[in-house]
């Protein structure tokens, strides 16, 4: 019998841990949860063996640790380095779905002495995207094709509704303070052989429409540096290479106000935030003018009408309302957050909706030729979302997958390895995680 | 005989050493210079003596403190803790034209048991705003009236003349680095009672017109934390309070060109600088798009005509040139700074000049009343240049007081206590470093 320790059983994790429990008499698995508020795991997975779990205590840690064969960790990504550094010395698997730091991929040679297994980004976005895009990448390069062109975006949305009176089409479906942040820190991509560079207060206004046949259009900016890629999948040379983060047609426009006036800003505390309404905290960032109204000022300095379709999506936020924020203090991002909360969050009638689409270009004896893939999945409900789905399901059968032995690469990888990314996507293939995929001459 | 050691003899130290010089026989001083590079000070003062410093030589660095009666610090600010430790140990006077960090401040104790002086912010901006600003806040507190508003603005400019063929009127007078970055940081002030908080990417598009009678208009931008004035100047509960930075009118719609389309941007290195070219450059802040010239696409994204004033201005500094930038590797900022050093470097045909301005709204038995206070100094030549002046001399009689006797607080200190601004201004005004003052019904 093989045990599982899943530490941290946060949102992110619900749909991993449910298929653990749920496969775990066929594979003669035992799963265990580290948290540190036990009893509301332990409710929600009754059959599960639910303890009290700190990283910082290193004794019971280590002891809990050495219990198990394979460690999951769904703690916040600072917190993966101490839990690596014990799994290298107890020779421990461990899988996150986080971006691999430095400081763990310095103990590559650690963990391949005790043939050990550490896989990072295996979750969505990193995870399902690296996977999918080198299964394609490796198919044009082994049939000796050349790569001209490479991009790539995902988004965690709302499925469309025609019902639904919220004119974002958009909510919280991951951590909230990510999105608010989403886009600062520097965007580098290269277009035709051009390095291009765009500061974050114009990401929002550069957005490329991406249409997805059977699945309409979406609204593309810019997803952070994308020249790593150059190097993590093998792309020197290429001409474009863009990563991007999809939204509905309209969310950039509305959003890059919030830009503009400065309400993302996570770099100091404002005055005076426990007598702060929704409206003086908009009217912060406006010029003093008494005989303007809020919602004036706003439309003058945004250079949108006072009726427009930008206006409509933040009147409906409640952001001009004479209401109280209701926290003690913090940064203009954290206000923000704290508002958007209250109109954002996800109810029972919410189904979220995650889409992730790829477009290859590349030479066929000197022909231009594209593909095309993509993948769209579907929250069940308010719980069991896509995005859970999606960043768990791919831990989950990893998991399996080293357990039975099929998977057994030792020392830290990346779901870039063909050995790692075919049966994984095999098996979430399986379970319905499909990418659709179309060949065009271009 | 007093023994006075300058450290850093750079030329923001010219006109201070100067000085000390100058008057070293009638006060019986002996001037010390301490350098890096000390040849090239022993040519620029053959009469001093000069010799090797480097802080970071803790040992060599004590002795020659210890030979001391009084030293000024014009090293980087990053290097006056250092400085000041070793002073403090020994019991040596310290003047310094930068801002008082925590650390020093936690010096004072150890100073003043030893009866030394430190005085720190003792240049121009800090230095001279502190001084011409509390000696009115001061009278008019004294006066029982209530302060309702206080504005500041300075700048480092070019003198005005007629011949130049310069669109910016504006070059480096001072750290280009340090200009390239201005702004960066988050600004905040008081307006009428409300908080306001502007962000970087906002900031040189909300500037406001000053008029100062004789010297014409002015364009200001709001400089930084205003808020930080409230207690230094003791200005709990006043209305407005706005601390800026003055430019010549249109010098800021065309620099915030730079800052929108990131070209002010500190925080990442580009790509293959060494083979860029000044064309390239602003061109890798702009969309793809082969059939666009980069003129053309930058008057498209900035929204002003390819005829405009704003791309004069930006022709005239050789931006769209195909010549190679000439530096291996740097950020935006870097490279920005070395491209405009190419035009914006002062020659022997300029004068620099300073210019501060001073408003102060206050209440009079009920009726409003404002005095405006400002000043303007011009440089004599690119070496003793206004702002070599005005940085400098506030330090040098400074020095000269102290060494007098007719500045004896202990500890550390800051030029907004009466005791100390009053005996430096009057000596200033002698120098002609004079404020002209306008009582008005506001």
């Amino acid at each position: 019998m093989k045990k599982i320790l899943v530490l941290g059983a946060g949102r992110s994790a619900t749909s991993l841990i449910q298929y653990l429990i749920t496969n775990a008499k066929k594979e003669d698995w035992q799963v265990a949860i580290g948290e540190q508020v036990p009893e509301q795991a332990q409710k929600k997975f009754p059959t599960a063996e639910v303890f009290y779990f700190d990283i910082e205590e290193k004794d019971s840690a280590t002891q809990k640790i050495g219990e198990s064969d394979l460690v999951i960790s769904m703690l916040p990504a600072s917190l993966h380095g101490m839990v690596a550094n014990i799994c290298a010395a107890l020779g421990k698997h461990l899988l996150t779905a986080s971006y691999l730091p430095e400081e763990i991929r310095q103990l590559s040679d650690q963990f391949a002495r005790q043939n050990a297994t550490v896989i990072m980004e295996m979750g969505l976005d990193p995870g399902i995207d690296h996977m999918s895009a080198m299964k394609v990448l490796d198919r044009i390069k082994s049939q000796g094709h050349e790569l001209t062109s490479f991009e790539t975006f995902t988004g965690g949305l709302l499925k469309d509704n025609s019902e639904m009176d919220n004119p974002w089409q958009y909510k919280f479906t991951w951590n909230p303070r990510n999105i608010v942040l989403a886009g600062t820190g520097n965007v580098k991509f290269i277009q035709e052989g051009r390095y291009k560079y765009i500061p974050y207060h114009k990401l929002f206004s550069r957005t490329e429409i991406i249409h997805i046949p059977g699945h309409g259009y979406f609204e593309g900016y810019a997803n952070r540096d994308s020249l790593k890629y150059l190097d993590l999948y093998g792309l020197r040379g290429i001409k474009t290479l863009y990563r991007g983060t999809l939204r509905r047609p309209g969310f950039c426009k509305a959003w890059d106000i919030f830009v503009q006036i400065g309400a993302t800003d996570d770099t100091y505390q404002m005055e005076e935030v426990e007598r702060m309404t929704h409206r003086q905290f908009i009217n912060s960032f406006l010029s003093y003018n008494p005989h303007d109204s809020v919602e004036l000022k706003l439309a003058h300095y945004m250079n949108i009408g006072l009726e427009s379709e930008e206006m409509y999506k933040l009147k409906w936020l409640g952001i001009f309302d004479d209401e109280l924020i209701g926290i003690e203090e913090g940064t203009p991002a954290q206000i923000l957050e704290h508002i958007l909360k209250k109109k954002w969050s996800l109810d029972n009638s919410d189904r979220d909706m995650i889409v992730m689409w790829h477009k290859f270009d590349y030479l066929e004896n000197g022909r231009p030729k594209q593909i095309q893939s993509h993948m769209v999945a579907i929250g069940d409900d308010e719980v069991n979302t896509a995005m859970s789905k999606t960043v768990g399901l791919p831990l989950a059968v990893t998991t399996k997958l080293i357990l039975q032995g099929k998977i057994n690469a030792t020392g830290v990888h990346l779901p870039t390895e063909k050995v790692i990314y075919e049966p994984v996507l095999a098996e979430l293939e399986n379970m319905g995680f499909e990418f659709s995929e179309r060949e065009t001459i271009s």
